[in-house]
């Protein structure tokens, strides 16, 4: 081998003595008898573990530990695939190539959270548990390695059904201190049940941003061949790097196969479905960028907010715990409003029904609270569309109540807004001032027709 | 005018003077000044007040007040507008024959429960109030009498927020009288906001049936040209009359424009829009059927469950009014599970995160809910997939304390599930045993790949 490629110790001598150049297809016959095919990738790990990374024919890299017994075979050169490729073969190549060293390579932080994006298999239970570490992760994607030069973290290690605002204190401070230290872009790996709700706190505690924070995430963990882990994690260190813009994006998979991803502003993103790859849609917009890992290329879709580089560093974190996202249904009774007032809530999202409403007999509940100091915001179970409490009786009864509009923001994004704007200010009238403002993309003043989606019928 | 078509009095005077036939296109100069041009309709009404209904280019009908002072004008015959729609001119041509009288005449039954579909503006302060009657809706949308013999009566008169389960019970008994009584199909007109709920309440409580029930709705009140209750209420009966499916469905419009509409399968539906004329939509499968109501076409998309005839009616009504349905949200504190508990409720419906998650601070609450006596359900709050609490330590966890996952069921449909099975039995075993039944359509085995949205990008 001419390269090392990241190779040391017993892993580098195999591949020598197979002649295995990055980017051949090779097979690897263990001493335990198993055997696996795939391209011999280059190693970007901090560890000397005698380890051969291959992509198997599933997209998914592994890392196969090897001994002296193991034999390695070339069973196709790079060559040879790159010339079948051009002759219409179907073959996936991947990304081997390093930035040119002329270029400044882009530094990028990633820290972990948890969460499937590198789980592993709890084997007494066959359950999946977080099992997050840099190192593992360079070892499964090495073409992090190809893209920036990266550092990484561990700064918590829960399953994100855990998150909490406190919590997203302590990732805002994370992420701010990597770019302090000069990060130009952050990768926060987070587990997908709540990313979007963390993803969007860290779209109001950044008041200024000049580099991209991508949240990223897997549907399936990393030790399945469907996982989606890596073509994610590629995707979001590209959006890291290169991105022009500076906000805070989610960086999932963009349909089921492996063609591209797509960067969802945190404000307008909401996970749609329990477990395909394309969970994360955006609502009431478009995602900000597609993107294509394999080509490294980064096509804008929307506006952005703010440029890259644009400004300097502004946060300001800090999240109230005491508010509640309260969702109606048929008949549900006043004495759950009047409840949260007794516990001493500071605000309460209504997910109403419609352009916004609920039971009628709510009213006088939410009359009080209001009265008591709680700030009290409508959206609607709709998702889709904006509330508009003009209309009908109902909705004029509540805004009398002093109930605020969220105009056609998620009931998940308005939760995480009033959360931090009732970390700001204890005064309901500058509460409301704040609410009504459009601080990070989460309200849209129009929408146009084209923004709802096509739905199977 | 050749033929009376239900005209009397004044109007029908103004009309033989100006030899105007149903289906020319006419102008009406009224003696206050203002000027209405439309296709004349036929006027199946109940009423001998003096109106001319014509059908606006925005295809809604309007009845107009006519008196001696009105001229009526013939601009374009129904002869030459035919003519010109072969030729290639485009044309909204209205629906003008009866059913032959050879065929027996389909018998409908129109419940009113208000809500838009009916809605009048309130003129002393802008809003729209709710003002359905049955002669109302016969002089706004007269193809309704084309397609059927039309009864109706006004069951209750409420907006759809201020709709519960003890009404859905009224609506139900409302509904068997109607069936009883020999209907081939029924309609209830109902607001949008809560739809969805009562019509699959509907489907738990007809455990047989032999008829269509379509629930039918408005986005925009009647008395605006965009308005969509007359293009909804003649696909309803259409459906109400001739579908060959005799299962509980939501009819609305299937697209912005006036091309057809579609019958949701009420167990399946959720207003996804606060505003749009095609807000409701089916997820985790397809419509039942594509209505087109100018062609008096039905298109079947999906497979009946049961189909017209082939049941004699059996009802089982009745829902619980204590079971909650609770949306978690990061940071979620069990003092709200626990108050539920105190409160003396019956049933508590999670709408989780991704497979089925919550918290895991709050498990204990949720075990002690159990131990109380209490039915807890798990549904996702992505709306799309399904739960699989085996997954993750956390989804585990939930099923050890004796949370009940519910399918693909949407989180709506799985709470109005629950009170209905509350009301029919004390013991959570059996309360256990009923959910995990597919009971109307609610639970679907697998779920092909096609059924997710495209999703604008």
């Amino acid at each position: 081998m001419d390269e090392a490629a990241g190779y040391t110790g017993v892993a580098l001598e195999l591949l020598k003595r197979a002649g295995a150049k990055p980017g051949d297809r090779i097979r690897i016959t263990r001493s335990d008898g198993r055997v696996f095919e795939g391209i011999l990738m280059p190693r970007y790990a901090l560890s000397a573990k005698p380890i051969i990374v291959v992509k198997l024919d599933n997209g998914y890299n592994v890392g196969l530990r090897v001994d002296e017994k193991t034999v390695v075979e070339v069973v196709k050169t790079r060559e040879t695939i790159l010339k079948e490729a051009a002759a219409g073969a179907p073959a996936a190549i991947p990304l081997l190539e390093e930035t040119p060293p002329e270029e400044r390579r882009p530094r990028i932080t990633i820290l972990g959270t948890g969460g499937t994006i590198a789980s592993k298999v709890e084997y007494e239970t066959g359950a999946v548990r977080p099992a997050f570490s840099a190192e593992e992760i360079l070892e499964a994607v090495p073409e992090v390695g190809f893209i920036a030069d990266i550092s990484a973290r561990v700064v918590m290690n829960i399953l994100s059904e855990n998150m909490r605002p406190r919590l997203w204190e302590k990732i805002v401070d994370e992420v701010a201190k990597a770019i302090e230290e000069g990060a130009d872009g952050v990768i926060v790996a987070h587990g997908t049940d709540t990313m979007a709700y963390t993803a969007s706190a860290l779209a109001f505690a950044f008041r200024k941003l000049p580099v991209p924070i991508a949240f990223v995430g897997a549907q399936r963990s990393s030790d399945r061949p469907s996982s989606d882990a890596a073509f994610n994690l590629i995707a979001a260190t590209l959006v890291a790097a290169k991105a022009p813009f500076a906000e805070v994006v989610v960086v999932m998979h963009g349909e089921t196969g492996d063609t591209y991803a797509l960067a969802h502003r945190a404000t307008r993103v909401r996970k749609m479905h329990t477990s395909r790859r394309d969970a994360f849609q955006t609502i009431n917009g478009r995602p900000l960028a597609k993107i294509y890992p394999f080509e490294r290329r980064i096509e804008l879709i929307d506006e952005p907010l703010r440029s890259r580089g644009a400004e300097e560093l502004e946060v300001a974190n800090g999240f109230e715990e005491k508010v509640a996202l309260v969702k109606y249904y048929p008949g549900m009774e006043p004495e759950i409003i009047d409840f949260l007032v007794d516990r001493g809530y500071r605000g309460i999202v209504l997910e109403g029904t419609g352009l916004g409403h609920v039971g009628e007999w709510l009213v006088e509940s939410i009359r009080r609270a209001v009265e008591a100091g709680v700030t009290v915001v409508m959206t609607s179970q709709t998702l889709f569309g904006r509330v508009n409490m003009n209309v009908y009786t109902t909705g004029r009864k509540l805004l009398q109540a002093g109930v605020i509009p969220a105009e056609d923001m998620l009931p998940e994004v308005a939760f995480v807004k009033l959360s931090w704007i009732l970390a700001r200010t204890s005064d309901p009238g500058e509460a409301r001032r704040l609410f009504a403002m459009n601080l990070a993309g989460e309200i849209t003043s129009r929408h146009t027709v084209d923004l709802y989606p096509r739905w199977p019928h």
